[in-house]
């Protein structure tokens, strides 16, 4: 078709530039509003453009690129999307229920930072038992190096990582091998660099604060197009690159007090069956007010998406574990609230939060441990860290282990960190690319200050601009030849085979977790028959209740010590042991022998 | 108890002037956070007192007052709630689906402009068929005149007025007299002159901007507080006052993106039934943004109100009857629009709206139009006109009536504005008494310039401070005696006994609504078997067809000329006919004959 628009409702002249050649836009008849249309021969697939607003000197990116090859600043390219040659007309993704998720980062995943260089490394996600990978935002970020959620060019493969085709060769990579994929998208707001879209249309509104600044127009004036922008965007991951579903950032300061949520117009769209698999993708939510509405089917008047994180079964487990109250971890830390976590998913479902001052959240009731995503540690809860240490630097094997059995052997759909499943001596600290001086200075700046009442001594905090952060976050991968990282490895690929062994570990039924536990003698049992996972935290050995040992016995044990008695088991400390059926097939005794303490992090 | 009581969380201490007495309040043990106390025996009902917060010189009145006599800036005063003796102990309020509601402002509504005056138009209101009065807000507001949407002392009505036993001897009149009674209430935001409460507390935001400045903080830091004074003080009118539902302005201020929104909360806690009637109070919003969540109930995800003001339904009548279209009114003015509303309340379901430049409302589908209050006219309607013309002044009386058929027959829960059934010639015009001489000076000009750009000459606007700008406002009840108002009230009363008569037209059932209309010949003829309403609003006389017309005949004829043939009715213009079974008793065919053009306003 040779056609290119742009939505410029304020605009009183467009143009694009392509390749050398400027050429005028006409703007689009009604019922379209504020749309610009020309059709040039030039406008290929592989060809540049840029957009001229009001002859202005500077030719923009397209809002709607769909490739920076030379970043966020310079011309979009045209993708021809038809060109690609996939292979996965019969992949089925499995469903949630069944879903073990891994999030990863395409620059820290390997060496080389690529789409492409993943690919080589999908076998050992495979044996570990992961059903979907879940990647870190992708959409063209300043430079070539950061987490993505300074992405301005929503729908544009980042250049460094590959771009569209290099994309599309992993996802067809994954699909090949049974794996889903998984985006995370960020809809809430747009980076601080080369975020040209106010230029074109009302995309922002300084009616809601968000910690970002002003917050993307949802249900001002001029809104609609702004929500075809997100919405067209979801839509495109799935059908252009076969994504099979979403991960939603920071799904709380996207505000829209419009009738319909965006959100809920999202999953409306998107549960569409997608004609390649006649499947529908699946919307997960980050969120940060224990909302039950967001996975609440729209016919109870929710927003109907899938899932959402669980940030207070994180928070429970990582202060249970790792004995920290700092922050927003100070309104956790009992294990009566990981007991209720366990069970209900949200430990503020409605009570006083002291950190928030204000009651938090609000009752799961209805819902289904599916609908949350449950971790030990995830891209946030390492990276925002002073210095991106893992739960691994954190804690004793022993407690590693624990953590690793309650994400997978939960009600919840487990996710994992990559490295995780190894124990990775790396870390994952914050990094950037900012290319202009000032917001670089300003964000390695702003880093050591938002330590510094930490008591962080500057100078012990990565700079983020600094490229040795990226290279020191990347996985190295040659240790999982070595002790104790095997070990760790072998642990959670007990742990998922066993989760992918019985069905009762997989029906999210939180009603029927059970579970026991003393405050005082710092152990924990959960039963989600016919699988119980006992575990002790304190420095003498537990004996802990439980249940039947006839009809069972010991599947997994983290410690060589560790022994069943007539309902109970002996736990010494840090340890933890996995009881089910008899004539479970599964047995792994030895977990715990190659190492105790916690993984020192990789000097820098 | 002799206890004094108040949240001031940040304070370092707190005292109470007590007459000429100060004393010292101690901080509450937890788990109250933040609230302070004293136990004296001068806190006895009648006294006055304030607070003094970090022994600052100036004592403040109390955030929760329930009186300020001398207004907002001075002290609180005690009041014994148990002291009135109520007589209303067999009154039971009519359900909504039997509600004709009667909108009035205690200043305006008689010459003394009093609570207690009032009692004595109550008969006027009985025998017009009025089940609702519904009264504006009298939360003290500052100075002695004003619409009362500039309150700050939300549960103190206001001393202007006649104050707590005032207003109670209102309410019990009126429940003897069998009308129940609604009072405005203000949540959105406080007024600009006499709000302390951000000296007590976190009761603003900034992360959210409204028409008025900060939000009111119901989500942040402290909001439970925040929240709690809200529904104390909706839960305090319907215990002290007997007020039996209340009108919450401008809902889409009221910004809370917690997972549950203070009116569903608001509407869970009022919902227990009240000791003294054991009978639910009702909710009734004002929104602006067409979301049916606000009245669908709580178990299918909504906020669980009764009901909320269908703007839609006013503005496609009033554009259609008074060809105005400026402003908001732009987004309408056809007969199929109106026809729309009749049949779904919203016109604006989701479709795009060129005045907000974007997509507007959402569907209604199971919704009953007893969610829905409709009006011809309002006291926004009518008051934020530069001059305050009613509906009477803009239109012939053949329009008044048309308009009044259709607001009193149709699906929804009708509503009047005071006067509005005899065409008063009095204005409702915008006036305010704010003390700060630079207050008072911008809020005239304010108005002045408010108006510049719809062509006003600033000398032809009414100065809202101007003392007789309020004393211009008050209703003449001495027109009752003399035409057309005496014709035009006898119309209203017919139609409501109507209503009364006929339960088809209380069903609220909107998908049983038949409307046919000719946008050319610019008739309509809406039906509620077996009542059809027909208009014409040509120059020219039009057949209208109106269905069966043999087992029906005509009950109220606007003009004299208006005459029935098979199936159809023939309208001079300007007109309205009403059919109904044959059976009925109702017959008015006179209505039209003493008078036909609009009413002057009163000269200034």
């Amino acid at each position: 078709m040779n056609v290119l628009r742009v939505w410029a409702p304020n605009a009183r002249a467009v143009a694009v530039q392509i390749g050398a050649r400027r050429v005028a836009m006409d703007k689009e008849a009604a019922p379209q509003r504020g749309w610009w249309r020309v059709v040039d021969a030039d406008a290929v697939p592989g060809s540049d453009y840029a957009f001229i607003l009001d002859d202005d000197e500077r030719p923009l990116p397209d809002p709607r690129s769909e490739y920076q090859p030379q970043g966020v600043h310079k011309a979009s390219r045209i993708v021809d999307h038809g060109a690609f040659a996939w292979t996965d007309d019969r992949f089925v993704a499995s469903p949630l229920a069944e879903a073990v998720i891994y999030e990863l980062h395409i620059g820290t995943f390997t060496a080389q930072g690529t789409f492409e260089s993943a690919i080589a490394r999908l076998d050992h996600l495979v044996e570990l038992g992961v059903t979907h990978v879940e990647l870190m935002p992708v959409g063209e970020f300043p430079g070539s190096r950061g987490w993505g959620y300074d992405g301005v060019d929503l729908s544009a493969p980042h250049h460094a990582y590959g771009g569209p085709s290099g994309l599309k060769q992993l996802v067809d990579a994954c699909h090949a091998k049974g794996l889903a994929v998984l985006l995370d998208v960020v809809y809430n707001h747009f980076g601080p660099s080369g975020n040209y879209l106010p230029r074109f249309g009302p995309y922002l509104t300084d009616r809601y604060a968000t910690p970002w600044g002003s917050a993307v127009n949802f249900d001002g004036r001029g809104s609609d197009e702004v929500r075809r922008l997100v919405c067209d965007n979801a839509i495109g991951w799935m059908r252009d690159y076969h994504i099979d579903g979403l991960r939603l950032d920071a799904i709380h300061a996207i505000l829209d007090v419009s009738p319909t949520h965006l959100l809920e117009q999202l999953a409306a769209e998107t549960a569409q069956p997608a004609a390649q698999t006649g499947r529908r993708r699946v919307l997960i939510a980050e969120n940060d007010l224990n909302d039950p509405r967001i996975v609440t089917p729209a016919a109870r008047g929710g927003y109907g998406l899938d899932a959402q994180w669980c940030e207070d079964f994180h928070h429970c487990l990582h202060t249970v574990l790792t004995g920290e109250r700092s922050g927003y971890y100070s309104d956790f830390g009992t294990l009566g609230q990981l007991a209720r976590s366990l069970r209900q998913a949200f430990v503020y479902d409605g009570r006083y939060s002291a950190y928030r001052d204000r009651r938090h959240g609000r009752s799961t009731r209805g819902l289904s441990g599916h609908n949350f995503v449950a971790c030990l540690q995830n891209h946030d809860q390492v990276g925002n860290r002073a210095r991106g240490d893992r739960s691994s630097h954190l804690m004793s094997l022993g407690r590693l282990r624990i953590g690793a059995a309650l994400v997978i052997l939960g009600p919840f759909v487990p996710m994992l960190f990559q490295g995780e499943e190894w124990g990775a001596s790396t870390p994952f600290q914050y990094f950037t690319d900012h290319q202009e001086p000032e917001l670089a200075r300003a964000v390695s700046e702003g880093r050591k200050k938002e330590f510094a009442p930490f008591g962080w001594n500057p100078a012990d905090i990565p700079d983020p601009q600094d490229p040795a952060t990226f290279e020191r976050s990347k996985l190295d991968w040659s240790e999982l030849a070595e002790e104790p990282h095997k070990s760790i490895l072998q642990w959670y690929r007990e742990l998922i085979a066993l989760r992918s062994r019985v069905a009762e570990l997989r029906d999210g039924i939180m009603e029927r977790v059970e579970v026991s536990y003393d405050e005082q003698e710092r152990w924990l049992a959960m039963t989600r028959s016919p699988i119980s996972v006992a575990f002790n935290l304190d420095t003498s050995a537990r004996e802990v209740p439980v249940g039947d040992t006839v009809s069972r016995r010991l599947l997994m044990a983290s410690d060589q010590r560790i022994a069943v008695g007539a309902g109970s088991v002996q736990l010494p400390p840090d340890s933890v042991a996995i009881i089910g059926p008899t004539s479970d097939k599964g047995v792994l005794r030895s977990a715990g022998t190659k190492g105790t303490k916690k993984i020192d992090r990789r000097t820098e």
